[in-house]
């Protein structure tokens, strides 16, 4: 069975990252795939200073091990100045080629505003460094303050679909390059 | 008088970007200007999430007010998986137009293997989106663990050299730019 | 007097990215600028073979001498596979930092989809390469099928004062970094 | 059986980007691929106008068909002015989804000076645009003057062994990737 973890790099009450993130969860879990969904807000995680040991800070170890025993990743993260968030940088600073290399990833960004690619382009660049995959299919979601309804389902049957391919893209290749199909 | 904040986005003790952002502030101290250099390291700074108000974090607004008094920037980042550390992109994170915009920046990275631009062309870009300048000049010093000596001082005459013509950059264009010339 | 050349990066006849350049040229010749635009559709530009001689090719010297004379630059490149087109960057590659080198440039891309900054991104990256300075304002026309009148003017105005603003710090800061303010 | 298409952007006589190219060629058919390289050099391609026919220029359709035959590519680029050159850029800008969506690529770039990941970050950033994948593994050779040899292979052990890793991984995950594993 495919196993994939996800986080969103928003530490807002509300976020629309982490509802973007749930939507790609259920889609990967109807598709057959075994989810675990990590929520920064709740974790206790320090700023990286470079090296590996983090004591006092248990979830840097419950981080490294849910991406340690994934195949693949899904990466949500505000476009924030036109790049990803720290917040979601630093987390991938905490992890190393160990948790993060040969793993397949799908991507998806939130902006408040028109949406564009910029924090999508950077977090490809990212992922290619430390030797993961990276799909094709992407997804920028812009203007999230209006495309979301009050039980955090998309209103936009676009977007909405866009999730769909991007969703079953990364379900799909992840077994192929996982040796799992 | 022409003034410059810096900081470095690594929390490493004895990180070799706080002391490449030491080398840069002397430079530019000896060309006249103004330079106030922050250590995060010293710093009590939290996760950005998304809002404007950290109470609890007095260090927020001392790090918006070094940056809205300052006509020019000197920021130093390690190069983490291909791009900016989640330290610094998450104190940047911290502060908008208001404080960087119309600034004039300087960019140094430093790398542990072979030099690289992409943590730099990451920065550059995140600069632009705020409205920021960014001198064409910039500095990627790689295997940065052998070319500082003891006193902090770059044994490369080569990248010092750099490091003089980037500071002379930034000092005269962020004087031309800001209308102090 | 400033002296701006600019050039558009698509051979389409009927060209959008010819028309904003022409819009552009409108703007900084209002402000007072002495502007030569260049249509590469009339040139006979070669593919760039890494040298610097192109016999039988006079219109590279012409490319060459008019960016060599130029304070600044306005650049408008078709977002061609997310990126700039090839036209562009080789009309580029067919000149060094000697042409390039110190200029101020302004940069405006054209899309038939949804606006994005890929080009735009790859365009401020190509042009730090060769020490070149890029304005923060740009600007990036989406669905450009449906926002030029048939007299070539926009017919979207929140385009229009985007293209006055970048007109506008175009010719301030070429002044201002040119030393001609 | 996996087939590739291989084309280097420079058209320089003696180009090490065409060595890299043949050498990577040669590493895939001792593999078991069947590999098709093109030399821009003697094919007469036309600068894309943005349409779809270039009467006049049957290159256009010989170099189309090639990759739309092709499972994997293998893309070698100079790095001119930090970027991709546009010779390359035009070659792929003169082909769409058809032929390129849905390919494996592989990457490599040359410098004259100092290694460098521009031109592969952007190529990247380019493929996944057309829905291409494109390997982790990625291969920058810097001062290429002085690592090839006068028979055209690279007498540094080390590239040498990226280039066979690079290969490696374009014909095992094209495999995958295309259902022919």
């Amino acid at each position: 069975m495919v196993k994939f973890v996800g986080i969103a790099g928003s530490l807002r009450p509300g976020s629309y990252s982490q509802r973007a993130l749930e939507l790609t969860g259920d889609r990967l879990r109807a598709l057959g795939a075994e989810v675990e969904l990590l929520d920064l807000r709740e974790m206790n995680l320090p700023l990286c200073h470079g090296g590996d040991d983090y004591p006092g800070y248990p979830d840097v170890e419950r981080l490294r091990r849910a991406f340690s025993d994934a195949d693949g990743l899904v990466l949500v993260t505000p476009e924030y100045h036109g790049s990803v968030s720290g917040v979601l940088k630093n987390a991938l600073d905490l992890m190393s080629f160990d948790q993060l290399g040969g793993k397949v990833a799908g991507l998806i960004s939130i902006l408040g505003g028109q949406a564009n690619s910029n924090a999508l382009n950077d977090l490809r660049t990212i992922l290619r460094w430390v030797h993961a995959w990276v799909v094709p299919e992407q997804v920028a979601i812009g203007q999230a303050w209006q495309v979301f309804d009050d039980g955090g389902k998309l209103t936009d049957a676009k977007l909405s679909q866009r999730l769909d391919g991007l969703a079953q893209s990364l379900y799909d290749n992840t077994r192929k390059l996982r040796g799992l199909a």
